[in-house]
């Protein structure tokens, strides 16, 4: 069975390929109001495709937000495991589109890459579970283990209507492991088990000075400015080694143990690689840590956005009446992310200015997670990558967040599987995002394994 | 001839308010390009005004931006001083227009005050000296001093036109002494001889950290943020006694004697008015300097605005690449603002972290202007607005910048009075400008006077 579905899959490469393009064509932006109608079109692509190669149900559903896709195929029998695959439609906004070298919707084949908004994170990544479900049920008819799709439309705003439809759905969920493809490997030609996630603890914090904005000459002197203030907030967040000095914060941090830095010493990583993905001369991080280990396995802190006063062109003399910012703080097992925004709020408070008034609000919270390593379906997964790549995997932790791993856990009692094929170099969430064509194809063999091995249980 | 032009002044009070009302209606906003008409159609109303009243010659004259409205009558004799009016026609941005209480251009008097963009700054004061020399034209048939008037269109925008206008024009605007109305009065009733002007340095940073938006899951931990940055970069800008840290900014800053230290302390201002009007619960500036001399007689350090990253709805994840904000630094006699820009730019590097560049660049400068107390005219303006407001005038220091000032004496050799009437609860460059009337038609009174006194000479 698994040989039929490999054949069926190396002799469909192109097909595979139009259709994830036909897919990628789909402007399916889930923070743009203007996309909603787009959003409906690729989750109804997605529930056609799905019943087309044979899925026994597919449905577009309702969430308070926008749709979920669910599919199944459950006949491998009671006694086979039942595998839940999740992955996401909805893509982040393009902007800028004139740094784009091709339409961000109209997907291209430059060399040995697939660009295109979506085409790593995270379309191209189910897109290859789908086709490797599919090369079983054109060829052989049928699937090693049951299989239950949910791909969602509001991961990348951090939708906040996947939790509930989870709770509620959870009959209808009910498996004994899941898989996510939305994470990334260290080279190439080198797979990866993503273990760790980070969390994510998004806040929002607006400085008021003046009441209304003020005359920067007949008041500048005496006022003290919104923006110096925010600056100071800001600043007063890290010291000059990279610690972050809200009180509390690094309690319930789990320190990295000798044995853990080893094995994570031993995933293939280029600090000069890393500085001229990211265009920076010098890196600079948390002291005492590789950078690996500031990326992927330290909490860090970020401003995402900041704007206040005038902004436009030419000089308005302006004393603002207020500043914000948007700060971001990544987590770490065990962190929580509700008592981190709780500190952070005390200490934005605590370091304000008397002279301005401070409001902070949490715009996002998601848990860090921590897979265990020695169970069988990490062990399935491990061969299927080393099938398929022909090379053992490593294993690594990610920077990012996932946080419906943590809701797997929580909802469906069921640990999730992280196999990542994307590359730090993809440009997720900026222009010209891609996807390495070899490693798709190769991504949909290591998927064919993998539910071949799953059956073994 | 002063008493005819008195009281055809106070006869025509209702024409005087609807003839301004009419102007301020145009929404001659100098930095919106959809304004052009508004500004042209403003200039051209003015011109039909002036040479309606009586003027001898006026036309809108082209300059490299926005027009300048000039006109003249020099029948006064060859034995009478050449007096030059100045104002501005152009006005702020009304935005934002939904905390306006009534329309920025349809003007309303509401209790004494009239509202509307432009009511104070400064179209209702340039036309006060407008009406005084029509008052003088239609009673008396002629005016005690010969008058021209320079009214420009791009004040708001610190248009870089008029230098090079007055440069050109030296000869067809030489003159004695000039006049303007574009300040203030510490009180209702008191009526305010302005003697010096800070000056301006407006400067603008980029900062740029990675070379494109980043991840911040993927990348943050080990990125130098531009955020950040730009965030310690502001906060090196001032101690924490409100002392500018840049070094050699205060070299040539002329400190204030016990005298006039002594003549500022007479001038009446009210810390908890400043505060109330400021919407701020308490003030802060430098130590060891009064709240009036804080913003008036001490050169200060403003943020204006800030930029970067992701500044919409919601939680975008983006470490950003790029971070600017404008700083404009109001400066004193001696300072230079050139020599001040290149301080800027060099402390601005200086103090940036080296993980990221710094783009620094000026968009604006003037210079900062002390008016010789001790000279006719300005004894002429004191008497004046003495006949008036029936009370001495305070002599006071302004901490506004009118480079025009700066100019004049430096192309036309002339010393400047300048006599305001402007309040700080005016709402200069905010929502609900407006313009206290009474003080509109004792200003007209004033000028009548000035006219009467300058002829003396």
């Amino acid at each position: 069975m698994r040989d039929q579905a490999l054949s069926f899959a190396v002799s469909h490469q192109k097909d595979q390929l139009e259709e994830l393009k036909e897919l990628l064509s789909i402007p399916s932006v889930s923070a743009q109001p203007q996309h909603k109608d787009d959003i409906a079109r690729a989750a109804q692509w997605l529930v056609d495709h799905l019943l087309a190669m044979g899925m026994q149900r597919a449905k577009v559903m309702p969430t308070a937000g926008h749709p979920v896709v669910y599919g199944e195929w459950l006949d491998a029998g009671k006694d086979k495991p039942t595998l839940l695959i999740y992955g996401h439609y909805d893509v982040q906004p393009p902007e800028p589109f004139e740094l784009w070298h091709s339409d961000p919707f109209k997907a291209q084949v430059r060399g040995q890459n697939l660009y295109a908004r979506g085409a790593s994170d995270d379309k191209g990544q189910v897109f290859m579970h789908i086709k490797a479900v599919e090369a079983y049920l054109k060829s052989a008819g049928k699937l090693p283990v049951n299989v239950k799709f949910l791909i969602e439309g509001e991961e990348e705003i951090g939708g906040p209507s996947l939790d509930p439809f989870i709770e509620q759905a959870a009959k209808l969920l009910a498996s004994n492991v899941a898989l996510i493809s939305d994470t990334g490997m260290p080279q190439p030609d080198l797979p990866a088990l993503t273990y760790a996630l980070r969390g994510l603890c998004y806040m929002e914090m607006e400085v008021t000075g003046p009441q209304r904005d003020l005359h920067s000459g007949s008041f500048g002197g005496a006022v003290y400015n919104p923006i110096q203030a925010l600056s100071e907030i800001i600043v007063r967040m890290k010291d000059a080694h990279g610690h972050i000095l809200i009180p509390g914060f690094y309690d319930r941090v789990r320190s990295l143990d000798e044995e853990e830095r080893k094995s994570l010493a031993t995933v293939p990583f280029d600090d000069e690689v890393f500085r001229a993905e990211a265009g920076i001369p010098s890196t600079w991080g948390e002291e005492g840590y590789t950078v690996l280990e500031q990326i992927t396995a330290r909490p860090t802190l970020d401003c995402n956005g900041i704007w206040g006063g005038y902004t436009g062109e030419g000089s308005k003399t302006v004393l603002p009446s207020k500043a914000s910012a948007k700060i971001s703080m990544r987590l770490v097992p065990d962190q929580d992310h509700e008592a981190i925004a709780q500190l952070f709020r005390d200490y934005v408070i605590q370091v304000a200015p008397p002279q301005v008034q401070v409001k902070v609000k949490s715009l996002h919270g998601g848990w860090p997670a921590l897979v265990e390593r020695n169970s069988h379906p990490i062990r399935a997964a491990a061969t299927a990558l080393e099938r398929a790549f022909d090379r053992r995997p490593v294993f690594i932790r990610e920077g990012g967040s996932i946080p419906v791993v943590n809701t797997f856990k929580r909802v469906l009692g069921i640990p999730t599987v992280l196999m990542g094929f994307g590359l730090s170099d993809d440009n997720l969430h900026s222009p010209n995002e891609k996807f390495y064509l070899p490693n798709f194809y190769r991504g949909i063999q290591a998927s064919i394994h993998f539910l071949a091995e799953l059956a073994k249980a």
